[in-house]
């Protein structure tokens, strides 16, 4: 997609949102990349984020990519407006096993108030067995918030 | 569903499992119910688990829907089986705020190796403005996992 | 739930817009229950409608889930505006055979703009193996439309 | 992806499969490209397709997908297995308008038991105002189906 951002100051607003999901620096989730319509996260693996079988829990995964999505998404609103996740569906491809995670969360159709988006997790470190393994992809509706104090960006 | 779990210690399996999942304890969410097809989870509010509007973070609210719906699911599998989750969707009604949240987690229907479950977060605390509001809904997909060493449970 | 829908003529509503859907005359289904917030569909066997083992596709399942869902959305919407579905997200728990099948569809949250809605399809007919056998669920999102010349209703 | 696949004979066995798929002639649908782990799939514009609007219904834009994602599935298994639809989501982007629609379908993880699979769904029409328009995606899970009489292919 090649896009024409709504709001110049994309980048910074992204940045600075992420900045404020406290949950992102509680699981030591980084913002990499932010062009308009794309927006990347690393995540290192730390066992305190695992399930029972000692891979990261669905629910970290989700997290990251959902945040990418989302970031995706604001990325194409007009200024002033805000973002809410509507729904995802997350499909687990396999085991969450590596030392780093990459998150890529896409804006597949930007509408006034409904932006679709996809998402796909993958496990990104050189040694691994399987590298650049997809381990989740997601696709989701994010909202664009209007006129409600406290919700923008 | 009045259902007889295959594993008669399935309580115990259950909790011993959760206790395995380090991710629940990194966010502070406790095993409350187990009967056999339905768990429920409660998570206090924490500001660290937060999105940048200062509501519980989407990924989290999904995390402990997912933990009570796999765990619903292994309740009813046959010992020396482990559970994996293949997908989920969430739909997200309301934003998460308040100070208790209460995750339940059903199986719809349960086969040998493919469980179906639904799951739900309410705000469950007694003051809150919209007490016992639901917050998110969940339909997923369960695996039963046999004969992979380091799989069980 | 017990709602008060906000166009009295609620039912009228959807069942023409129902007679409108030209695709439910041409796979057999009809409407059956309209309640503020929850539709009821039939829907014959046919052996037309089927996928390569001779159930029923899930596509024909997913139709009626759609529109059941759908006008359950549309019960409670105001006058004028109309109703599209945004996504959905289906699971299929047994295969769709027998002679009738019953879609029902519920709102679970009705906003100003979006709508989640739930629906289920079951086997209905008396004699069968697994009469009220669970085929499908769905879990959707639709959304009210406003101020679009022919997308009312 | 370039995939080996396991039935030499996968694209006869996929075209047997659908000329089965008695919906598929109910509604018009062809089957036009198959290649391992991808199928495509057309289907015109028909009236008696349409909901209430106009515009071919949710379920039919559903239908065609689901075919053509279960068919990129089938395409990878191995002789004398089956192929079943477990789940599947779908976002609907922009009204199904048009005179031709295609619909492609695409293995995104090929497990033994589990296939993950990704479809879209365009308006092709030379003239369409919004030619290649993207109307829809899917995501969604295929079973392969072992040893049940009836449930080849």
């Amino acid at each position: 997609m090649t896009v024409t951002p709504r709001d110049p100051n994309y980048e910074l607003r992204v940045r600075a949102s992420f900045e404020r999901q406290a949950v992102m620096a509680t699981i030591g989730a980084r913002l990499t990349h932010v062009v308009p319509g794309e927006v990347t996260l690393e995540l290192p693996f730390r066992s305190d984020l695992t399930q029972q079988h000692g891979f990261l829990h669905a629910g970290i995964v989700t997290s990251v990519m959902d945040s990418a999505c989302g970031y995706a998404a604001l990325s194409l609103m007009e200024p002033g407006t805000g973002v809410l996740s509507v729904e995802f569906k997350v499909n687990l491809l396999a085991p969450a096993r590596g030392n780093l995670f990459r998150a890529v969360g896409r804006v597949v159709r930007a509408g006034r108030n409904v932006t679709v988006v996809s998402g796909e997790l993958r496990v990104v470190d050189p040694d691994a067995e399987a590298s650049r393994a997809l381990v989740a992809i997601m696709t989701g509706t994010m909202m664009t918030v209007r006129d409600r104090p406290g919700l923008s960006d």
